[in-house]
């Protein structure tokens, strides 16, 4: 190779990405670099090692994972990259958990524009600088043209726990309130608006948010009174909520008239005929609370820019049968069954 | 759902997967649960939270990531699932450390076979007890037929590093000894054997092995001299030399009549027009060691199973040009260079 050749930059404009891209060798070396390096710098990327190494003090630690594959990859309020970090994020923050380090795996597909590929990457590494959480190493793979759907991206994230919190999904008891940190089925639907055989107009954009800056201040004003944290992404609230009753061995009674939804959400979850209540979020959470814990974990949320919204939706009750009720705005009742079939694939 | 249709199991034998299998509902669980779960059994995955807790002594940690897109997803000697969890460990264990957890994201498309992908799950669970090194937390995704390839599968892994211990690629020094733990090309040739283009007769059997063990007697008797570890996957020896050339800033003279290469896979290598140097390799591992640590360290790798065909194939030299030079059989001399185009793609 020429020492032309060795200084020819990428074509970030044009260019494509090609097998050779994940093969090993120089043309692999040159996309971390300028698209993959150049975004998420960091320290540990800086030193090129197939891992990458931290200092933690004794104690707990979590670890997590999440595939996305959202379709499409560019959407109102984010795309598949601040997704990968958000997402991730979320999930370590779930757990009470303050998040330290991410890694991301990439699959792309050949023929995939390096201009996408690099706002992708960018958007990625401001969403990780924001959130103060570094992806510290990563991976690239390149697939034959057709045999993906241009990237998918699979993030795994470490983070420490504080001392004495084990929130866990089987720890919902009757009496307990249910919190939720804002408004239901935005992401869903923003998402859905750009889907090429549904597009239609909405001012709706994803909630996807990192959360855990929201978690730190529940935890530090309730934490012993925190059970369970979710993250409502794929199936929503309904599906949310009925794994948790599975896992607890408890029902939930929920209020739907304290259910916050935009106006818009509402309209376009209509005209889609779908349920807001099984939409994705990604950028809220629900939060199982001891009752005498609840006003507390409420002012902290409600003091949170992600968590202005906060409302307290329902409660934990007996039920062998493990529903989750709704008492309707109209002072009805109904079953909020599991999400049968698959309403919204490849939401997140 | 009636009580008949909740208690239905998944087809194992002739099912395949569907798009509600990730929709985030009572398919998805279930997929997870008889699929997953049954496969990788452990204490973390019981608890069925989106992340796992475990306690850690203070020190330094490792955290690395690596997607699986190998085809076929079967080949002598593995499958994808149990290189997902021998590649990830073996990421951890170059650094010279303990690998402590796994994670698993699988994006899966439309229409696999349960079958298949219940056989890869249980390879994966058998190779991650056999490591000692569980899977702790874990994503399923499904796409639309023809939006991916079957399965593919991004891990990441923790693990803890002995105190002092600070491998990295830019820490080659001229006159530091090239130890390599056995034959080169096993996997490469192991799965070109398979591919629908390409079927050959072959004997070899992937390398595909966890390395850790290994690892451990090394750091153990060596540890003070050990500059770098590396596992030559893509791009095999050829790329991985060049790298650490580029990274340390020096030169390597290898002698090919030091390389352990089968016969069979010599043979193969010349019946496709490949050469052995960038065939991939998973079970193997390149060590730069100071030189008055590398009898300790040859004679540690020796003693070890995976290690018994280990050699000094070659050492550090001061190069500005960071060449790979080899000196051939006939006493001649040649550059290994980086890898040009995509000689073959889709070996991990």
């Amino acid at each position: 190779m020429s020492a032309r050749q060795r200084h020819l930059k990428l074509d970030l404009a044009a260019g494509r990405v090609e097998l050779s891209h994940g093969a090993g060798g120089r043309a692999m070396a040159q996309l971390i670099a300028e698209v993959f390096h150049q975004a998420l710098d960091n320290e540990w990327l800086r030193r090129g090692n197939d891992q990458s190494a931290f200092d933690v003090a004794a104690g707990r630690m979590v670890m997590t994972t999440d595939g996305y594959v959202i379709s499409p990859l560019f959407f109102p309020g984010g795309d598949i990259g601040s997704l990968a970090v958000h997402g991730t994020i979320n999930d370590v923050a779930m757990a009470g958990a303050r998040p330290l380090y991410l890694s991301a795996s990439f699959i792309i597909e050949e023929g995939f524009r390096l201009a996408d590929l690099k706002k992708i990457a960018d958007s990625m590494g401001r969403a990780a600088r924001e959130a103060g959480v570094p992806v510290i190493t990563g991976d690239t793979k390149v697939v034959e043209r057709g045999k993906a759907d241009g990237v998918f991206i699979s993030t795994a994230g470490v983070g420490v726990l504080p001392h004495g919190l084990d929130l866990s999904a089987d720890k919902a008891r009757p009496g307990d309130k249910v919190l939720l940190s804002g408004s239901l089925g935005d992401h869903g639907v923003a998402v859905m608006s750009r889907r090429q055989n549904l597009a239609f107009e909405t001012t709706i954009q994803s909630d996807s948010a990192a959360l855990h800056g929201l978690v730190g201040e529940m935890v530090a004003v309730a934490g012993a009174g925190l059970r369970v944290m979710r993250d409502p992404t794929r199936g929503g609230l309904a599906a949310t909520l009925n794994e948790l009753a599975q896992q607890s061995c408890v029902g939930f009674r929920i209020d739907e008239d304290g259910l916050p939804i935009k106006p818009q959400v509402a309209a376009a979850c209509e005209l889609l005929g779908i349920d807001p209540l099984y939409v994705a979020n990604e950028g809220k959470l629900i939060a199982i609370v001891a009752p005498e814990h609840t006003d507390a974990a409420l002012a902290a949320m409600r003091a949170h820019p992600l968590g202005r919204e906060a409302a307290i939706i329902g409660e934990v009750v007996e039920d062998e049968h493990r529903f989750v009720q709704m008492t309707t705005a109209f002072g009805g009742g109904r079953i909020v069954d599991w999400l049968a079939g698959d309403q919204l694939p490849r939401i997140c």
